[in-house]
C-alpha cells in the first residue's frame, strides 16, 4: 500500500468492530470453559461460585472497558499501552508494556489457534490425535498467508465476526427461553459426576481455588485494548468513534460472556482437567477429548448433528482464527515502533522493508508454534502464561493514566474542567487498581502452572532492548560531528588488486584511472612464480603505463601482504587515503558464487577494519548474471535520458 | 611453512620409508584376515587355497611396485596417478583418476580408523560396545589435529612404524621357528568348526569364491603409490631415492604379508564373516566380537595377556591410525591440485589458505565417518568399497605409462636405449593388465557387496568436476580482454548515500569530493517527513556545497528508489560511469553487525548487477571495532614512513 494513499482507506464503526473485535470477542469461546474447569478441581460443590466468578470477571470488564475509553480519547494517536506508559511513567516502564505485549503477541497466536482447533475437533472428533499437527498447519498456514502479504479486507473479518456474535446471540436467547419455559436444555455432560482433585476445601485453600477460576476467567479481557491502537484507522471524529465503537464491543463482550456462562451454568455442563476425573464419560478417558464448552451449549440447544451445532463450531473456530491473525499484524507492527525508538534494530523500522516485517512473522509463528508443541496443543496449560503479559501492560498504562490526569489537573484552574478531570481520574485509578489485583493474584495462583516462563521471558526481553538502545545511544554520540566544513584526505592512493590481465582487470584499471588519484598502483602477492611470470609478461605487452607491484608471500596467504601494504601508504601522510578497487564477478546462479570471489571477499572484511581506507566493488557482471537481472544488458540505443530500464 | 623453507626439510630414505608406508604396510593388518574370511565362507574345506590366493596378492604387489618405480623414475614431479593419467591419457581419464582418489582417501580414514579400533577391541573386548563411537572419536581427534595445523615431524612416523615391523618381522620368525621346531603355535579358534554359508561349491561358484577372496586379499595394495605423489620431498637424486623407498618398502610389505598369511594357516587362525557361523565360539556369537587375526597369532606366539601381545596390537592400532591420517594431508593436496587444473573452485587453490584446507578436511571426516556409521565400524563390510578406487586408478595410470613409453620409443633410436625402454614398457604393461583384471574382477565379486555405492559416486564426482572446470573456461573464454588501451569512462557520477548528517556520512561525501568527479550527489531515500525535513535543516545549516536529493519513495522501500536513480544516471551517457557511496560501520561484535549495514549490503548486492556501476564502502570504525583490531587506532605520532602498523 502506498504511503500517500493511506488515508482513503479509513473505517467505519461498523467495518472497524469486527476488524479489532476479533480479538477479545473470540476469547469469550474458552474463558467461561476455564473457570468451570478450575473450579471443578474441587468437585461441582463447587460449581456455586461459577456465577459470582463470572459476575466479577464483568466487572472487571467494564472497568477496563472504562479505562481504555480515557486512552482513546486522550492518546488518539494509537500507540496503545506502550505509548501511554513511556510517556507518563518514563522509558522503563514503557520498555515493561512492550516486552510483555511481544510476548502476549506469541500466547494470543498459541492460544487462539489451539482453540480454534479445540473447537474443529467437537465437531469432528477423529481429528484428535491430530491436535498438534492441525495447530502447527493453522500457524505455518498463517504466517505463509502474512509472509505473501495477503491483506484482509474489513469485510473478511465483518462476516464472520458478525455471524459469531450473532450465532451465540441466538443460542443464548434460545437456550435462556426454554429454560424460562421449564425446558431446559441439558447439556451431553450433565449426567457425569466429577472426582475432586482437591476435595474438602476450606477457607484459604477455597480462598485460593476460586481466586484461580477468576484469573483463568480473565482471558476473556484479552485483546479489549486493540482499539486503543487503532485510533488512527477510525473516521473522524476519531477519539469518539473509536470510543462508541469500544463501548459497543465492550457490551457485546459482556453480553456474550454472561450469556454462555449463564447457559453453561443452566444446562449442567461439566468439564474438567483431567478427562478421567468425569465420572460418566463414555470412550476411553485417557484418548477421547472433551468437548468444549461452546460446542456441549450448541448440541444442547440445536441438536448434536444440526446445521445450527456446525454453523456455531465453525464460525467459533473461525473467529478464533482471525484473532490469532490479528498478532500477526500487531507483532511486526509493534516492532516497528519499537524500533522506531531504537529498541529494535533499525532495520525493523522501514516498514515497507518485506524482510524485516519477514523476519517479525516468522518469530511469531516459531515460537508460537513452539509453544503449542511444548504443551501439547491444550488451550487449559497454554492458557497459564497468557494473562501475566496482558494485565501488566493494563496496570502500566492505566497508571499512567492517572499520572496523565494528575498532570493535567495540575495545569487546570476551571472548576468544571476539573471535576472532569477528577471523574476521568477516578475511573482510570479504579482501573488500575483492580487490574493490578489482578496481575497480583494472576501470579500468585498460575506462577508454578507455567505463568514463571513469562517471568522470565519478559525481562529477557526487557534487558535485550535495553541493551540494543543503550548500543545506538552510544553509537550515536559517538558519530556527532563537529562543526565545520568537510576535510578533504591530502592525496588519494589508488591500489587496484589485479590476479590475471583480464577484462574486469582492465575495467577496473580503467575506472581507477577515471577518478584521478594521487597515484596508481596495480597490486597483485605472488603465490605461483610461473603465474607472476605470465602476469608481468602480459603487463609489459599491453603497455599499460600503470606500475605493477608484486607483494612476496611467504606463507601463501593474499591477505596480510596486502594489508601490510595499505598500511604502508596510510602511513604516507597522516590526511591521505587509500582507495582498494577489486574487480569483482557477478554471478547469477547461487552455486556460482561458490566458485568466486572467496578470497577477495574476506580480504575486503579484513581492510575495512583500516582507518583511512575505502574500497571499491568494481562489478563484472558475468553473462550468467542476466538470469537475475534480464533487463540489465548495455542498452542497445544508448542515452534515452529520463527513460530508465525497468528495475523490477 | 614458509614456501623458501620447504626444500631444507628433505627427506632420507630411513625417514621417507615410515612416512610413505604407514598407509600401503598397514593395509597387510587386515588382508589376510579378509582373504581366510572369504575363503571359510565355502567352510574349512576351501581354506587349502588360501596359499595360492595370497601367493596371486605377493605377485601382483611386487609387479605394481616394480610399475610404480617406473612412474617414479618417469615423474620425478610427483603429480602420481593423476599426472600420469592426464598427461598421456587426456584430462577425462586423469579426472576419472582424480575422482577414485577423492572416494578412496574417505575409504582409506574409514577403514584404516575401523580396522584400528578392531584391534583395540581385540585387546580389551569391553570396549566391543562402543566400536562405532570409539572410530567417530578418532576421525574427529584426527580432523581436529589436522585442523590445528599439527604437522607430524618424520620422527613421529618413524618410531610406531618400525616398531610395527620389526614386532611382527619377531612374531613371525618366532612362530615359525617353533613351527620347524615342531612346536607350533596354535591360535585360540584352532580348534572351531565353520559352519559354511555356502556348501559344497563346484566349478564357477568355486572359482567366483576364490576371486571374492583374492580380491579382499588385495587390500593389501592401497596406498603403494604414495611414495609416487612424493618424489619432491625425497633428497637428490630425488628419483632414485625415491625408486629405492619403494623397493624396500614393498620387500617389507610383502615379507610382513607373507609371514602373516603363512603364520595364521599355520597356527590354524579361524575367523568367519559371522560370528555365528563359528561352532565352538566362547560366549555370545550375537554379541561378542571375534578377534583380529593380528591378536590371535600374537596371543598365540606371545602369551595373551604378555607384553608383547599388548605391544603387537598397541603398534598395529597406532600404524593404522597414522595411514588414515597421511588421508588428511593426501585429499586437501589432491584437492589443491585439481583446483590448480580448474577441476574445483579456485579457493582451495592457495595452500597457505587455512578456510579452504580446513574445509577438504571436514568434508573428508564427515564422509568417513557417516560411512563408519552406516557400516557399523565393520572392516569387512567397508572394504567391499576400498578398493574399486584404487584399482582404477592403478590401472589408468599404467595405461598412461604404456602410452608414455610409446612415446618415448617413437622418439628413441639408440638400440641400448630402446630396449631399456621396451623393458619398461613391459613391466608397466603388465602392470596394467593385471591391475585392471583384478578391477574387473572386484567390480564383479564385490559389487553387490557395496562397491555398488562407488560406481555411483566416481561418475557423479566426475560430472561435478568436468561441470565446474566448463565454467571456469567459459567465464575465462568471457575475460579474454580485446587488444588496445584502457579506454576510460567519458564522466563520473558520484552519488553518496546519506541517511542523517553525521561523522561517516562527513566523511564519505569528503572522499568522494576528493576523486574529483564530474558531478557529485548527496542522496536520500524520503520515508519519513520529518526526518527528511531534519536532515534538510542540517543540511543547510553546515553549508556542505553539495546538492541533496530526495528521492520519493511510495512504498517506503529503499532499494528500488536507488537503483532508479543510478539507472537514469548511468543513462546520462554510454560512457559514464556511476559510483556509490555508502558509509558503513564497522563494529567489533558479531551483533552489532545485526544491528547496523542490513539495508545497505542488500542495496549493494543489488547494485553490482548494474553495468558501469562501481560501490564504495566508505568504512566507519566504531569504537568497538576497536576490540577486533586494537592495533589499528590512528597513530598518535602520524607518519613514520617505512613502519607500517603491526598487523596480525
Amino acid at each position: 500500500m502506498r504511503s500517500d494513499r493511506l488515508g482513503e482507506t479509513l473505517l467505519s464503526k461498523r467495518l472497524a468492530l469486527p476488524i479489532f473485535a476479533s480479538d477479545p470477542l473470540s476469547s469469550v469461546a474458552y474463558a467461561t470453559q476455564e473457570i468451570l474447569l478450575v473450579l471443578t478441581l474441587g468437585g461441582l460443590a463447587y460449581l456455586f461460585l461459577a456465577p459470582w466468578v463470572g459476575l466479577a470477571v464483568v466487572v472487571l470488564l467494564a472497568v477496563v472497558v472504562a479505562s481504555y475509553r480515557q486512552v482513546v480519547r486522550a492518546y488518539p494517536g494509537g500507540g496503545g499501552s506502550y505509548e501511554v506508559a513511556s510517556r507518563n511513567l518514563g522509558p522503563s516502564s514503557g520498555l515493561v508494556v512492550a516486552a510483555a505485549l511481544l510476548v502476549d503477541y506469541v500466547m494470543t497466536v498459541a492460544v487462539s489457534v489451539a482453540a480454534g482447533v479445540d473447537n474443529v475437533i467437537s465437531a469432528v472428533p477423529s481429528l484428535h490425535p491430530h491436535r498438534v499437527a492441525l495447530c502447527a498447519g493453522l500457524v505455518v498456514a498463517l504466517m505463509a498467508m502474512n509472509l505473501r502479504g495477503v491483506r484482509e479486507s474489513g469485510r473478511t473479518f465483518a462476516w464472520p465476526t458478525y455471524l459469531f456474535i450473532s450465532g451465540v446471540l441466538v443460542m443464548v436467547a434460545l437456550g435462556l427461553g426454554r429454560a424460562v419455559a421449564g425446558d431446559a436444555p441439558v447439556a451431553e455432560s450433565a449426567g457425569w459426576q466429577v472426582r475432586p482433585e482437591q476435595a474438602g476445601l476450606t477457607g484459604l485453600a477455597l480462598a485460593l481455588l476460586t481466586l484461580r477460576a477468576f484469573a483463568s476467567g480473565c482471558t476473556a479481557l484479552t485483546g479489549v485494548e486493540a482499539i486503543s491502537n487503532g485510533v488512527p484507522a477510525f473516521r473522524p471524529p476519531k477519539a469518539e468513534n473509536a470510543a462508541r465503537t469500544m463501548l459497543a464491543m465492550g457490551a457485546v463482550a459482556i453480553t456474550l460472556f454472561a450469556g454462555i456462562t449463564t447457559l453453561a451454568l443452566v444446562a449442567d455442563v461439566r468439564v474438567a482437567e483431567h478427562t478421567c476425573d468425569l465420572v460418566g464419560f463414555p470412550g476411553d478417558c485417557t484418548t477421547d477429548p472433551q468437548r468444549t464448552v461452546i460446542a456441549q451449549l450448541a448440541a444442547a440447544v440445536f441438536g448434536g448433528g444440526s446445521a445450527g451445532f456446525f454453523l456455531i463450531l465453525a464460525t467459533t473456530a473461525l473467529i478464533l482464527v482471525l484473532a490469532a491473525n490479528t498478532a500477526f499484524n500487531g507483532f511486526p507492527m509493534l516492532g516497528a515502533i519499537l524500533a522506531q525508538d531504537r529498541y529494535l534494530p533499525r532495520q525493523l523500522h522501514t516498514r515497507g522493508d518485506r524482510l524485516a516485517f519477514s523476519n517479525g512473522i516468522i518469530a511469531l509463528a516459531l515460537n508460537a508454534a513452539a509453544l503449542i508443541w511444548a504443551f501439547d496443543g491444550s488451550v487449559t496449560r497454554l492458557i497459564q502464561l497468557y494473562i501475566l503479559g496482558v494485565f501488566t501492560s493494563f496496570t502500566l498504562s492505566q497508571a499512567g493514566m492517572v499520572r496523565h490526569w494528575n498532570r493535567a489537573l495540575a495545569a487546570e484552574r476551571d472548576p468544571v474542567a476539573r471535576r472532569r478531570l477528577h471523574g476521568s481520574r477516578a475511573i482510570n485509578a479504579t482501573g488500575c487498581a483492580l487490574t493490578g489485583l489482578v496481575l497480583a493474584i494472576v501470579l500468585a495462583t498460575k506462577f508454578t502452572h507455567g505463568a514463571y516462563l513469562v517471568v522470565i521471558a519478559v525481562p529477557v526481553l526487557f534487558a535485550l532492548m535495553r541493551a540494543v538502545r543503550r548500543h545506538y545511544d552510544r553509537v550515536g554520540a559517538e558519530l556527532e560531528p563537529e562543526p565545520g566544513a568537510l576535510v578533504l584526505p591530502a592525496r588519494v592512493h589508488a591500489v587496484v588488486l589485479v590476479s590475471r590481465v583480464h577484462r574486469p582487470t582492465l575495467q577496473a584499471l580503467a575506472y581507477a584511472r577515471a577518478t584521478r588519484p594521487a597515484t596508481l598502483t596495480a597490486l597483485t602477492v605472488g603465490i605461483d612464480a610461473d603465474e607472476v611470470a605470465l602476469l608481468r609478461r602480459q603487463w609489459d605487452e599491453r603497455d599499460l603505463d600503470v606500475p605493477l607491484t608484486v607483494l612476496d608471500s611467504p606463507y601463501r596467504d593474499i591477505t596480510e601482504p596486502v594489508l601490510a601494504h595499505v598500511g604502508r601508504l596510510r602511513a604516507d601522510g597522516p590526511r591521505d587515503l587509500v582507495v582498494v578497487y577489486i574487480p569483482e564477478y557477478v554471478v547469477g546462479r547461487w552455486w556460482e558464487q561458490l566458485l568466486h570471489n572467496q578470497s577477495a571477499l574476506r580480504l575486503k572484511a579484513r581492510l575495512l577494519f583500516q582507518r583511512r581506507v575505502m574500497v571499491v566493488s568494481v562489478p563484472w557482471q558475468l553473462e550468467s548474471s542476466h538470469r537475475r537481472r534480464p533487463d540489465d544488458r548495455e542498452p542497445v540505443a544508448a542515452g534515452r535520458p529520463g527513460s530508465p530500464p525497468p528495475i523490477g
